[in-house]
This record gives structure tokens, C-alpha cells and sequence, in this order.
């Protein structure tokens, strides 16, 4: 077992009751704040932890990290060190916020230098991601979408239960929580029209999905199998795959998803390393037909994290409309990436994998509007009485996740994004 | 005009006949040599023209290169000082190495240390790619593909003619010319079969294109216009967008391709600026119906550029398969770039968009073997007697372009590549 993630440490810090940040997470993220530089930050209760002041204050020593690593405005370069050393790195962490350590906890100065309140600090984007790739491995997703838009009898389409499918989307435009968006505009074919016509996009729609980063891989050529997959994970976060539905569906057929996607997407800030999620792996779904051999896999390979999504129009409070969990995807990330590289592709520190939407059995679960409302046909009611099919101008979408053992709760904090007006 | 373009213009370093780097191209690439660590070079004749050397004797003064710039291994700082600064650097670039110019031709000790034969540097990848978009806009090659998989009579799918349809690819898995690359693995759907099955690619093939190379564009949310478009093109590449066909056909419904792409594109290795294509410009082809306001251009926007392919099985001579021309296509870089942009999608400096497959209107100006050999029913002869359908192990796969005026030629040198056998 990690050391980091024994269930009986406690912090010096103060770790308020139900945080997504106890002393068992230690996400990655990168800050800054009025006075300082962007660096790499461990979250803790309501602090961020300052690893660039640590390595000053020589708290760091014997672990493979430079002071660059650690003033960079990515966390690309700690995680170009690999797995050991990023694991290193966090059971370090874990130790100077022990109860029991007295090292930092017992030196006030240096409390005072590396431990920042959180409201303090603006979260960037953590990574520069290289290459982003998109999933679509939720088999309920996967058949709403199919009985809407084609065949309710034949939902899946052929080739779904045999390949984790996926597409390559746009890096360029992914931004950190907090960050707006605005509406866009693109070429729609309205009902019965022969000709396509140009304006803002009158379905705009979130999807609730997770993604992984990636440490660095093998030379292209090499493929990564299933039972090594997880380490070239480095971790997650919570991935909002903004989606134009008009756009879309003018577009994509025959080469995919492009413009109705490739406008925005939002994660959030705090990166939750693979090792602390460890203890919350759980069996996923059958797979029936069985899959090819290169897709098999040993152990459980899903992770129950619950995960909700909000809709908080200007001025109001927010209502939560679908709850569903990260444990429902028929393909896991394993698998994924044991496909994606199947063919000699490679992978890059840094580079971002999507779930696609991460739907449930229960109409409550359903992790977009456009299942939630069944195409817009079935309103959602918000609290303040009024009703959305898809995202209304100004409306914040927020998505939050976490597990947890009952005691422990290992969380993600949120990905908040506020839809403006076209430009 | 620009003055660098001038045809009057005579070097001091010799100019072999029909060379494609003569004193108007002027083409950028990254190098290196056993003795010196990669940098920014300029192509003339037979040699290389080393920016660094350059730099550190003082010939850039006044320009807004700084030595870091210049020392990089791509070009990406260079393209982001914009399209102002890269044009001056050209424009220095070609009074230093005017046959009427005496600064550096007569500093012989100097022109030692930074002209280099060719054949003594290795080329790297000319720029780190952030995002990378394959295009689909021959008419001619998209028709093709309809007729062989839909239906002969509606070849072109309802968006066609209204969107330069693109999809994003993997940008990790570009590789420079030269760089050997392996026949990829992956599931095919046989004929006939219920469930796929796993191996090795049978139906390997090449596509010939072109790929664009942006400056930094605006922020997200705004949009790129036609008529400013090439203000955000740095300069063009040849792309062989290496294409698994039995992989991707069962693949790419509903999302696009992915395996059958990723594993591998090749690009030639000097970045020929748009500058110096601009005496190359022609009209497109009507296009009919109408397009929509924010895709409609004045001027010439396509380029004429003879292309060719040939493919060279291990120890046999080359036979060129493919004579096609780049001003065929339909959808030209200023609509494909107004389009990318049109809902807000961020555009960075590096970021590379390719044209997709050029075929022009004659059988043997098809640029894929999918369509030269018909999905295989019309195998292609090869000068040593043997017959290709497909690529296969060993070949190489060589890709030549330029535009001329009959006295000038601006050239792209090639992409060539081997295919070796699956790993």
C-alpha cells in the first residue's frame, strides 16, 4: 500500500469535516497569487501548500526535482520525472503534513511562507497538454445517443463493444474552471431546410466526463499493454466536453466531432494523482462478447467516484441535475490507453485523455442535457422554477466529484464554468 | 511585392539548375551536425545557411530575433515573434546572400562558419505542433471516396459543398522526413466476418498533402476572417498523412478516424513561408452553391504547385505513381483557417493544418493508393515490374512539390519515408 493514503493520518493542518482535500489526496495543481510567480501546489483542507518555497526552505532534499520543476507554470516537468518520483514526491508531502512530523508543522516561519490560503490563489491549467484525445466509453451514453439519432433497436453501433472508441479533439481551446466561455457561432442545416445556415448555436450542451494525464511512454512503434497502463497515468481531473449539438450534427458526418466541440473545454485545477485514488478501484461491467486479447485485463480497473453536475443561472442558486459515478464506464482507462497505443501511437507527459460522457442506467444519471431532456423534448425544472432543455446565456455549469470510504473523502473540487453570450 | 521575391535576384553561393532553393525561397528548417546542437538554418542551393552563426557574428542586428530564438530547436520562437519579424528576417536573409551584396560574401572566414554543405546536417522537425487538423478538401479525392464506399451517383455528402470539413489528428506521431516508420497494428472488421479480428495492417496507404503552419492567433471566443487569414499562415509543408484503410473503415463510424491515421504523418523538413509562394497564387475552382458570407474570399487564394509521389521498393529504383497539383483544391487555407476559427476555436503558433488528400481530376493525379488502384482492383506498375496495391513493407514513400515560373522554382525538397515491417 502507498503510504500516503493510510486512512489513519491526520493533519496539522486544519482539514475542515467533509473537504475534498484530507491528507489522503494531495492533488497537484499549479498557482499563483498578487505577489508570486505561477508554481506547483499540493491542496490540503482550505490551503495550497507551496512546493516551490519547500525546495527553497530545503524541505524537498533527496527527491529528483529541480527548483525549475517546481517554479514551472505546468506540471509537465514534474511528471516528465515519472511515476517514483512523482510518488516520491507526494508521500514527502504526506510526511511534512503528518500530525506526528514535527519538521515543518513546529516551524512557524516556514508555516508561514509555504502554506497559503487557498482563497488566496488563482488556479491555472495544470498541464500543457499535448495531445487531447476523447473517449466514448459509456455504454448507456453510448446507447442514448444510439436511440435518439438511430436505431432504438440497434442502439451500439457494430464496432462499440470491440473498440474503446475514441477521436482526437482540440487541446488549444481547454481552459481551467473558473474560466468563460462564450457561445459559438457555426453553420447549422435547420429542420427541412436544404441549406445550411450561420448563427449562434441554439443547443449548446455540457458533457460530464473525467480525464487522465499521462506520464511520458514508450518510443512510437511500441504499444503500452493493459497490465502496465497505469503507470502512465499520472491523474485526473473533472473534464466538461462543452458541445454544440446544431453544429455537431451538421458536421460530423463522415470525419467526426470538430467545430460543434473544438470551441472549449473546461477541467478542473486540482490534478488527484492515480495513487490516491487506489483505494477506491472496483470491478467494472461485464464485457460480453469478450474482447480481443489486447483489451483483457486483470484486477478491478474502474474507480467509484460519485459525480454531479449543477446548473446555477445569474443570481440564483444552483440545482443539481444528475448525479452519476465514474464506476459505470464499460471501458476503462487501462483499456483505453492499451488501444490507443495498440498501433505503435505514442503518448507524451502531458497529454489528456477524456471518458466521453459518463452516464448512468437512471434518467437522474445521464451526464448531458441532451439525455437529461431526451433532445430537448423532456424540460429540466430548476429551483427557481424556471426550466432549461440545454445552457442558457449566463448560466454557470458546475461538476464536482469525489470517493470515498465514508470516512475519507478523496475530492476533485469542482470545474465551474460560466456560459456568456456569442461574441 | 516583397524584395526577396524578386526574380532578378542572383546569389553568391551556387544555385545548381532547378534547384528548389534558390535565392527567392528562402525556406526555414531546424538542424543539426555532429558538431553542433540543433538551430535555425535558411536552404540555398546545396547548402544551409546557419542563423545562429549568423546571430553571434552579427549580420541580424536590428531585427527582433534574439540568440535563443535562434539557437531553439524549432521554430515556434521565431514564429511567434509574427509575421513582421519573419518577413524582415527573409528580407536580411536575402540581401545577405545577394551575388551584389559584399557584408558576408566577402567575410570568407565567415561565410565558412555559417554556410554548411547539406549533406553534413540532419533535419529535425521544423516546430513543436500544439494542435494538429487533417482537412478533406479535394473534390476531386473526396468524390472518389464516395463513389467506391456510398453511392456512385452521391458521391459527396449534404455538408460538403457548405464546410471545408476537418477533424483534429494526433500531433505526438509527426515525424520528420526521413524517420522510418512501422506498419501499425489494430482491429479489422474482415469481410464477411461478425467480429473482428486483430494483426497488422493490411491495406497501408499514403496520402498526399499539404499542411499549413500558423502564427499565433487571437484570443478565444474571436475569429479569423478570410481576408486576414493568410496573415496567420507562417508557411507550408509536404504531409504524408500515412492511412491504415481496413483499421480506420472499421473504426471512424460515428467519430472520424483515429487509429487508422495516428500512428504515423510525415512532413518534409523546410518550412517554405507563404511569402514565398505568393507569385504562385491562382484562382480556385468555382464553388457552387454559394458558400455561407464568413467563407466567401476575393483575390486568388490557391497555390500552384506541381506535386508527385513515388514509390521506391528496398533496392529498386523509384517510379513516381502520382502527378497532381495543389491549386485543385476546392477549399482553399484562408477558408479552411476562417472556418476553424468561426466559433471561437483558439489557434496557437506551431499549430499545423493539412489539406487532406490532393487528387486532381486525371486518374494519375490521384493522391492516395485507395483511389490510383481503385480500393485495389487496378494495381499500379512499378518500373522494376512489380505491382503495388497498397504499400508494402520496405517500400519508400517519396513526396516532391514546387511551384515555378518557368525560370524560378520554389521547391519543398521531399518527404520521404520507409515502411518497415509491424514491431
Amino acid at each position: 500500500m502507498i503510504s500516503a493514503n493510510d486512512p489513519k493520518l491526520t493533519s496539522w493542518v486544519n482539514v475542515p469535516d467533509h473537504s475534498d482535500f484530507p491528507i489522503q489526496n494531495l492533488p497537484f495543481g499549479i498557482f499563483k497569487t498578487p505577489q508570486m510567480d505561477a508554481r506547483v501546489g499540493v491542496a490540503i483542507g482550505e490551503h495550497v501548500l507551496d512546493l516551490k518555497a519547500l525546495h527553497v526552505l530545503g524541505y524537498l532534499e533527496n527527491l529528483p526535482f529541480t527548483l525549475d520543476d517546481l517554479s514551472s507554470n505546468t506540471l509537465n516537468p514534474i511528471i516528465h520525472r515519472g511515476k517514483v518520483a512523482t510518488r516520491e514526491l507526494r508521500n514527502r508531502v504526506s510526511k511534512l503534513l503528518s500530525s506526528d512530523i514535527p519538521d515543518l508543522r513546529d516551524k512557524e516561519h516556514h508555516v508561514k511562507q509555504a502554506l497559503l490560503p487557498m482563497g488566496d490563489c488563482e488556479m491555472l491549467l495544470p498541464v500543457e497538454i499535448g495531445d487531447y484525445t476523447d473517449f466514448y466509453s459509456s455504454i448507456e451514453h453510448a446507447t442514448n445517443v444510439g436511440k435518439m439519432f438511430r436505431d432504438p433497436a440497434n442502439a451500439l453501433l457494430p464496432n462499440w463493444k470491440h473498440i474503446p472508441v475514441g477521436y482526437h479533439g482540440r487541446s488549444s481551446s481547454i481552459v481551467v474552471s473558473g474560466t468563460p466561455i462564450h457561445r459559438p457561432k457555426g453553420q447549422m442545416l435547420p429542420a427541412d431546410a436544404d441549406a445550411p445556415v450561420f448563427g449562434p448555436c441554439k443547443l449548446l450542451d455540457f458533457e460530464l466526463e473525467m480525464a487522465f494525464i499521462t506520464y511520458p511512454g514508450k518510443p512510437m512503434g511500441d504499444s503500452i499493454g493493459t497490465s502496465e497502463a497505469e503507470n502512465y497515468i499520472f491523474g485526473m481531473v473533472l473534464f466538461n466536453d462543452w458541445s454544440a449539438r446544431d453544429i455537431q450534427k451538421w458536421e460530423y458526418v463522415p470525419l467526426g466531432p470538430f467545430l460543434g466541440k473544438n470551441f472549449a473545454s473546461s477541467v478542473s485545477a486540482w490534478v488527484v494523482t492515480l495513487d490516491a485514488l487506489e483505494p477506491y478501484k472496483v470491478a467494472g461491467p461485464a464485457q460480453d462478447p469478450p474482447v480481443l486479447s489486447y483489451l483483457e485485463y486483470d484486477g478491478n480497473r474502474n474507480y467509484d467516484i460519485n459525480l454531479e453536475v449543477g446548473i446555477q443561472p445569474e443570481g440564483n442558486d444552483e440545482t443539481v441535475i444528475c448525479r452519476s459515478n465514474f464506476k459505470y464506464m464499460y471501458w476503462n482507462m487501462s483499456q483505453q490507453l492499451a488501444h490507443h497505443t495498440v498501433n505503435g501511437c505514442n503518448i507524451r507527459g502531458g497529454d489528456m485523455m477524456a471518458s466521453g460522457t459518463i452516464s448512468g442506467k437512471d434518467e437522474t444519471s445521464y451526464g448531458s442535457m441532451l439525455e437529461l431532456s431526451w433532445k430537448g423534448t423532456k424540460p429540466l425544472k430548476l429551483s427557481n422554477g424556471e426550466e432549461r432543455k440545454f445552457i442558457n446565456d449566463n448560466d454557470e455549469v458546475i461538476m464536482r466529484g469525489h470517493a470515498t470510504n465514508g470516512d475519507i473523502r478523496i475530492g476533485f473540487g469542482e470545474v465551474r464554468s460560466k456560459l456568456l453570450p456569442t461574441r
